[in-house]
């Protein structure tokens, strides 16, 4: 929906770009790796989404006319923003499936460009994968929470400003089935779903009337919400009513809905009263601050709860603000490139790569990915990234390269993959990742390992820096 | 920048709407007021941000035709349909003005407007003041840990989502210097500024070369970055002597920055090397992971640190997700209204309200807020909200009304304000506000409280609602 400019970038891409630019590098090919190095929520998986968002943005990004004034005034080189006036991406991308399942150090995806549209790029790929990332991964704990219950995000009004647009896209692909988000279903094709508010209920002198009302206008997918002023004493005795009512006009009330209060407790009286009343086939919903640890205690309590409507929580990421992945380069000038750190996991991987996932024998993750060159057919064995003596033979396993071409001189190879069809994808995959991957209390520790070549060449790397210094 | 449209609100909104509409409530003037309940950070105040958005937001709020299609197909009502194709919001607004200091339960904002135009604005209402106000709170409690010295948005690749854009004008209200967000420095007009990433020194053989080559192009504001390799071995010494070439060529260098590392020991470090090569007017930037508590530990080291760049916990408002602001029903249909709850905070106050904010003799805040009835001039006994035994004489005492009329029949009263018009508003504001409220650890509880007339109207209405039970 939103109309980014290229400008939707950090000011320091810009100053280097430019240097680049007056420096005769315009022609430098460059190769950048995005990845991450933490997994949020102290899990053990995380599921990569904004692909198709990224996608669609950089085949549109370009700096408009606004954009070209304001560097001007500020000051660029008018040869600079003539050049610039021309940017289009034009580089292409290797990337995991989104809806993969991903884990920190292995690149997720992998650009491949001229050095200047590779740094302009930079800010918005972070903006757009992080965000969606670190969402699609809360979803998805928060869907392992709720088993094959209902999922709605009701987190609009406290996502952070325009982020709830694909807060609600990013919730869909980790397993929510609807948002109450309208236009987000309208252009991701996301089920939209709602109750009521208890200003509705507030605004008549009655609840009941309010009730009647609503339920005759909305028949089908009519839900209650019954905490305006007695759970117990006033709205469910009012629902009752209400969904005898529609009975005799042949239509069903779809459910209530609790928003405060004990839901436990709430929830296990008001389904009695409602099967009291002969209508169990009216389901209940639940909402007030929910994330996946409440939903897996109110289940564990036996709360009879058909509906979850999570919001604060599932869009915003809490309690983590955000993914920490990075964009760091890899190739540049016709040489491989790292970036030292005294802090070992922040030294970075040279070359364009491929990732290898390891299978076990019925074709599930055996739990072990393995970096390589990119031109790596069948690596033997696996070595951990900063322990020399950790190996791994992985000669004879089956294993899947994750890294696909999607984008060729800035024009996408597949055709846009629809929002279903990723979460689907997102499914299956974490279907074939064993169990002890995906608990919420120290979950066990996915590999990421290198092969013999890029270890060997980051090894080379280091050691030719050391020298200089 | 971008093109919300009446869509993006929940679905609830609009089958409460239709439900009105279908049921004769189409001329139903109603009243709702935005507050919050709980102040974020554990702080002792917050600043109200994202008032001049909203305005614009409203004034340009329609459904477009792709929007009226997509409820056509959800199976909204026809005659519905044709009504909110002409919508557009005409109400009036009585606000804080953007930047004034808040604090809980009291309305910092109220709309009065026919119930179907109040109700599908709700969410982007919320959406946007929520998360600005957020930001600018913590961007406010960050400027107090830095005293003067100068602060730099650096987060848009860690922002969540489109929302970076508004996170970079809530820093500036709340104290920011400059962002790195070029399209929010374009649009907002907030100085920008940055200085280049690891990746621009890798791609060179040469450390050095690489500072030249910047420095050359940038002899204005050129910060280098001086830990790719090795700070105090490497980046320092080439800093210093690229510095040397610009003074023979009649420039200075800016800055260096830091970016990994003990801040405070390369800050120290770094400053005696430059002031030892005379170059004592180089600044030292800062940034990795900065927030108000590690900057007033810095400062606190004696660190000499210039300027500091904060991203992550800045844009996200880390460690909280979402200001709990909410939007509830004060008035319909010709009648006050509250909504109830068990729990005592979460009982609303009914009418059209003003808020008197209580002065000391010196024209500073006094730490109290009392709400009235509207029309209410001068209000003489300051009640607690929930013990009646606890109440503060505020007669003979300077009052300032805090709402104001900003928006009347849907078109704005006052011109817009500009960006730093807000920011130093906020500033001065904050001024006022004594030192015991601002302080991080157990800040002293600004007092919100309630005249006589409208808790009796509150109280009234309780009693009425328990007879109805």
């Amino acid at each position: 929906m939103f109309n980014y400019t290229a400008t939707y970038t950090d000011h320091y891409q810009l100053t280097m770009a430019q240097t680049y630019f007056l420096k005769g590098q315009k022609e430098n090919k460059a190769v950048f790796d995005y990845f991450f190095r933490k997994l949020p929520f102290e899990g053990g998986y995380a599921i990569f989404a904004g692909l198709e968002d990224l996608l669609d943005t950089l085949q549109e990004l370009r700096f408009d006319k606004k954009d070209l004034d304001f560097l001007k005034e500020k000051g660029f080189h008018t040869d600079f923003i003539r050049f610039i006036s021309k940017f289009r991406f034009k580089g292409n991308i290797y990337s995991s499936r989104e809806g993969d399942i991903i884990f920190p150090i292995r690149p997720v995806l992998q650009i491949e460009a001229n050095i200047i549209e590779a740094q302009i790029i930079e800010t918005i790929l972070l903006n757009i994968l992080n965000f969606q990332t670190l969402i699609t991964t809360k979803a998805s704990r928060i869907r392992q929470a709720a088993g094959e219950y209902k999922l709605i995000d009701f987190g609009l009004r406290r996502a952070q400003g325009a982020g709830g647009y694909y807060a609600s896209r990013a919730a869909f692909i980790g397993g929510f089935d609807a948002t109450s988000n309208v236009l987000a279903g309208r252009d991701y094709g996301i089920p939209v779903s709602g109750t009521m508010a208890h200003s509705y209920i507030e605004s008549y002198d009655d609840e009941l009337i309010a009730f009647n009302h609503f339920a005759d206008e909305q028949p089908d997918g009519c839900v209650l919400l019954v905490d305006t002023y007695d759970t117990l004493k006033s709205g469910l005795p009012n629902a009752i009513t209400t969904a005898k009512k529609m009975e005799e006009k042949g239509h069903r009330l779809s459910g209530i809905r609790l928003d405060s209060g004990d839901l436990a407790y709430l929830a296990k009286k008001s389904r009695e009263m409602l099967d009291n009343a002969g209508l169990n086939y009216v389901k209940i919903a639940v909402s007030n601050q929910l994330d996946e640890y409440i939903i897996k205690s109110l289940l564990e309590q036996q709360a009879p709860i058909d509906v979850f409507g999570v919001g604060t929580n599932l869009v915003t990421g809490y309690p983590d603000a955000a993914l920490d992945g990075v964009y760091k380069l890899a190739y540049a000038n016709g040489k491989p490139r790292i970036k030292l750190s005294e802090n070992l996991s922040k030294i970075t991987l040279p070359h364009r790569k491929q990732v290898f996932r390891i299978l076990d024998n019925d074709n599930n993750f055996a739990g072990a990915d393995v970096v390589t060159l990119s031109q790596e057919q069948d690596p033997e064995i696996m070595y951990h990234p900063f322990y020399p003596l950790k190996s791994l033979s992985i000669q004879n396993k089956n294993k899947e390269p994750l890294l696909h071409k999607i984008m060729e001189n800035g024009i996408r190879l597949p055709e846009p993959v629809p929002l279903p069809e990723i979460a689907h994808y997102s499914k299956e995959r974490l279907k074939r990742l064993p169990e002890e991957y995906k608990r919420f209390n120290f979950p066990h520790v996915y590999k990421v390992g290198l092969s013999a070549s890029i270890r060997n060449e980051r090894d080379k790397l280091i050691e030719a820096y050391k020298k200089i210094k």
